[in-house]
């Protein structure tokens, strides 16, 4: 595996664009009355006429048979590899609510649970109460303060929330309390190291403080914390790539994540169409464009395998807007596949196209996981993608005399 | 990655041989006006042939999207990742002249540059003094001793030489005194580890008597160094393949990195015909071969397309004369890219053949680019390439129970 360090070595900043445009979910299943997947059932002429110019192949985010979340199946597009830059569960849920996170925080994902008169867990998820409801628990909740360390509580969907705990001297390094089943007691907090014992001192008495609070609440009458986490220090894409990148997604997380790793975010509207203007509009202050398309990836979850292939054929009507901006590499691929038959994110390995006038285009001439199987790219980690990238740019230097 | 200790533990010696044909810059692009590469241009019906009996692929000398220099290309095609095993930039240039360097020399890249009279650097390269000059200059500053240790310089191309430091204690620990730009003075030398401390004063004193040497020679009246380095110590290929190896080359920097790795050099002429003439003489007395043949990246990095096609024929005319000797193994691949429309190295992976008798052959029928991507090696690290040979030669036994 090629390091960041390595590539840091040898990049070097030119007047070369480099267009990333991923579309979330993009991997399918064949539809068994057809045998086709969303994207070989949708009528794509431009995609497929750029896959005929480029080079294709298949990129797994984490490995054979590994199903990524969203983060890393990101983190691996951007060339980091995802088993070893983690985000926090904590981290991952502020940045998806667009949280401003401040360098020392601690962040925790929580769940409303409900337990019984022993203590005893009943529900993890409190019979699923409304997001309304969540809003006004979380109202009760918010603003604590524990030895000067202040307590933000923000909701979001169902019975979810997130803490953050703001203050000087905390650490991440504090288990979960959330016992991951029914039938016991939420875990005591505990420190993990011995730095950590104000954090878990300070966690326990938050949760002693909300089960008063939320006692008469039933059935949100107690909350479950786990990931407790810290905002991530990468190197960013600029240190690495010595590129100017811009982020453009409709999604607060992936602009979150975008975010971590040092891009510029781009105010933007909610359609392709918007975004793919953002795009043009932005196109001469970056040298690299990440655009990312969300609804694919949501028909996959709702396993709307028509919806998924309309929203394919909307990104494919929409691509010369991008293509007549001719950036020097554009690639076209997904952070994840999510097949509508499976309603979930799943392992199968990503459809990939890169074009530059430099990458050596193969005899694939359709943008489809099967077409995809014999372009010259092969199947490869997705880590690869930025090098690809990069050297099609002509932004990396040679290795080695 | 398979480590060179796991090969080393199962390989062992037996009376097969291993041909290695190693086509610098093999890799091309296709013209834009046929749409084929020069080796697709090129009539190659020998290595056609060979191909459909070969398993085919596609090799990453260093990894996707990296471009390799001429060592880390050849390192990764003897089974030695090139990301581990490096030579330093000045071992490099005294084994590029065929200089004999002994286990505890210092060797260094050398620039003549021009400096002004604040001792600030104007022009990197002495605005390329020819090479008869260098050859002078050379002569002026060669055979300096300071502190009992003897200092050569010899010179490369053009405003490029070698110096190497000959004696006891020396180290490679020292910065390069190159700054890399103009309008600076060149860097003081540092010691970058206290036993360096004596070798980064010698460096010092070397340059300061260069520097009054070279004062009224203008526009070369200095000399910036980089690229301290020191004979790498290797596992030879003997000790890891148990291999009796032999290398046909006749450029010296090829025949300096086979020696490096402990291989024997056959003396041999410039032409392709004579090296495969030297392979017949000495068929009988080695077991691995690697020929060597120069022109085809020269033509690559000249633009020459016509010339690299002209040369790709003559391999292939040739080639019949090594078939003929019946190797249990022939491996014909390069050591990177050099495209004509590019005149550089380049990232792109290389065409990779492979016949044994046990090579279980794919449907690819055509030693090309386009076709071997299609080849039962798949795209892969050429790291894997000797591995492969080695058990295709019947030299390895079986890992584990």
């Amino acid at each position: 595996m090629i390091s960041l360090d390595l590539i840091k070595e040898i990049a070097k900043a030119s007047a070369t664009k480099i267009v990333l445009l991923v579309i979330d979910g993009l991997g399918g299943l064949p539809n068994p009355e057809t045998g086709k997947t969303e994207l070989e059932t949708a009528y794509t002429p431009n995609l497929d006429a750029l896959a005929a110019k480029s080079i294709c192949g298949l990129a797994d985010p984490v490995g054979p048979g590994i199903t990524p979340g969203s983060a890393p199946g990101h983190l691996a597009l951007f060339g980091y590899e995802p088993t070893s830059f983690n985000i926090g569960r904590g981290v991952l849920e502020a940045l998806g609510i667009d949280f401003d996170l401040e360098p020392e925080d601690i962040a925790a994902r929580g769940n409303f649970c409900t337990v019984d008169k022993a203590g005893l867990v009943t529900d993890r998820r409190a019979g699923r109460i409304s997001t309304e409801q969540n809003i006004k628990l979380c109202q009760l909740l918010n603003g604590l303060a524990i030895d000067e360390i202040k307590i933000i509580v923000r909701p979001l969907k169902e019975h979810r929330l997130v803490v953050i705990f703001r203050g000087e001297g905390l650490s991440a390094d504090i288990d979960d309390s959330d016992p991951q089943r029914v039938g016991v007691a939420p875990k005591a907090i505990t420190a993990l190291a011995p730095e950590a014992s104000r954090m878990a001192s300070i966690a326990s008495q938050f949760i002693a403080q909300v089960e008063t609070i939320l006692a008469e609440h039933h059935p949100a009458n107690m909350v479950l914390l786990r990931g407790f986490s810290r905002h991530p220090w990468f190197p960013t894409m600029g240190e690495i790539y010595k590129l100017k990148p811009a982020a453009i997604a409709s999604y607060p997380m992936y602009r979150g994540l975008a975010k971590v790793i040092g891009m510029e975010i781009l105010k933007t509207g909610t359609t392709i169409e918007d975004e793919f203007q953002t795009l043009r509009q932005n196109y001469a202050s970056h040298d690299f464009f990440f655009v990312h398309i969300k609804g694919t990836d949501t028909a996959g979850e709702d396993g709307n395998f028509d919806t998924k292939v309309a929203l394919l054929e909307e990104v494919d009507k929409a691509l010369p807007s991008v293509t007549a901006l001719k950036p020097d590499v554009i690639v076209v691929t997904g952070d994840h596949s999510t097949p509508a038959l499976l309603k979930t994110h799943s392992w199968h390995p990503l459809p990939v196209l890169l074009y530059s006038k430099w990458c050596r285009h193969d005899r694939v001439n359709e943008f489809s996981e099967s077409a995809c199987i014999s372009g010259g790219l092969g199947r490869f980690p997705a880590t690869g993608l930025m090098p690809l990238a990069m050297a099609n740019a002509l932004k990396l230097n040679k290795f080695g005399a």
